[in-house]
């Protein structure tokens, strides 16, 4: 941001949630390993965990092009999760043990930054999620987790996943803000992009663990986004907050 | 409640908000005397805000009707301040003046017992708004008043206004629970009687003073809605909360 921005003033902050806010690997990894071990079962859960997420976007493309009704993420998520058991040795979790399992998904836990800065940035601006994961799951994860969001803003309002535009603009008309007075907060520059593409602002913070320690971290060209920051603490930072 | 109740628990409390979380009158009446004072104008600010607020449901019922477009209540409020700013001595304000004064309703003052009475309640159960106003302005009175809502339900999302049967079953779909499961707080048994009509539980708070001391209170029968509680803190004293 350089002093001959024109724009307006940022006034919401709108906020991805699977892998920005929460740690959807660790958690899923330790879920799915406490109901292995119930049943004898050894495996590599991390794996697990990024075989499940791996079906999440080739899903919603599936709802995007048609191909399947809206559904919700819960919904989503155990069409994956049923076709990736047998591959981890769990064909045998009976409709109880997947149906808790699926559920996992509302009780990911937040990185360590997530509630001191969300606390800090709620001083200075609207802070909503905007995520694919549906009103519920997002409800649940914010109790689970303290997350002290203004409101929580679902793709399930607007019956578009990120990266329809309908999502960002949608957000804005929620929050009776400009476009430009909204900015995305997203460890995604996929996502990012296309929140830019509609006029929002964006901060990108980058979650090196989100894929595990060592993977490859996303492309990005320096000054594409309005900000780029370690965490959310150091975001705050940043914005004054 | 009797111990021979099938139903299932309730998980989920949806709140209706004007005069049930927040006192409108007093916060109108405040406002609206300021900035008359600012013209040397006087007059009876309740009365101003009492006709204010009397201009609400005939509106609403328009855009239900159809001899109005979906309008957000912002729009509606804005529609009625200028049909009544003559009869009280405020046709000189101007567009800066209606427009500060419009959104006095997104900085309303909440009854002393609700910040207290929502935490203790949100230990125990979500905690959500369910109200004919618009997500931007629940949001704002959200942060004006720091009221621990889990998520913030309009009727904007739904595209009806209360008492349409839509936003009652649309506010169980979205936090995922069986209306039986959900239950709406509010201070006016019209809006208690649609929800219990779509299978909700219900519980009347009332509040003596909505509408000025010595206003008549409405008609309800013994037995009628689960609970009545004098006040937030008595309603989680009577959930166990």
């Amino acid at each position: 941001m350089t002093q001959s921005d024109a724009r307006p003033a940022v006034q919401a902050l709108a906020f991805d949630v699977f892998g920005t806010v929460v740690d959807w690997r660790g958690s899923i990894a330790d879920e799915a390993a406490a109901v292995a071990a119930s049943h004898g079962v050894e495996g590599d859960w991390e794996a697990f965990a990024d075989a499940w997420r791996a079906g999440y976007a080739p899903a919603m493309d599936r709802v995007r092009r048609g191909d399947l009704p809206w559904m919700s993420i819960d919904a989503l998520h155990r069409l994956i999760l049923d076709s990736i058991v047998e591959r981890f040795g769990l064909g045998a979790l009976d409709e109880d043990e997947r149906a808790r399992l699926n559920r996992a998904w509302h009780r990911l836990a937040p990185w360590a930054d997530s509630v001191e800065g969300l606390a800090r940035l709620k001083r200075h601006f609207t802070i909503t999620t905007l995520s694919n994961g549906n009103f519920s799951l997002l409800v649940d994860l914010a109790r689970h987790g303290a997350l002290p969001w203004d409101c929580v803003i679902s793709a399930e309002l607007f019956g578009h996943y990120k990266p329809d535009p309908e999502t960002y603009l949608g957000t804005a008309r929620l929050l009776d803000v400009a476009p430009t007075a909204l900015m995305l907060v997203a460890a995604h520059p996929s996502d990012l992009r296309a929140a830019k593409q509609q006029g929002c602002r964006t901060a990108y913070v980058i979650r090196k663990l989100e894929f595990g320690a060592g993977h490859p971290l996303p492309d990005y060209t320096a000054g594409e986004f309005d900000y780029v920051a370690d965490d959310f603490l150091d975001l705050a930072h940043q914005l004054g907050a």
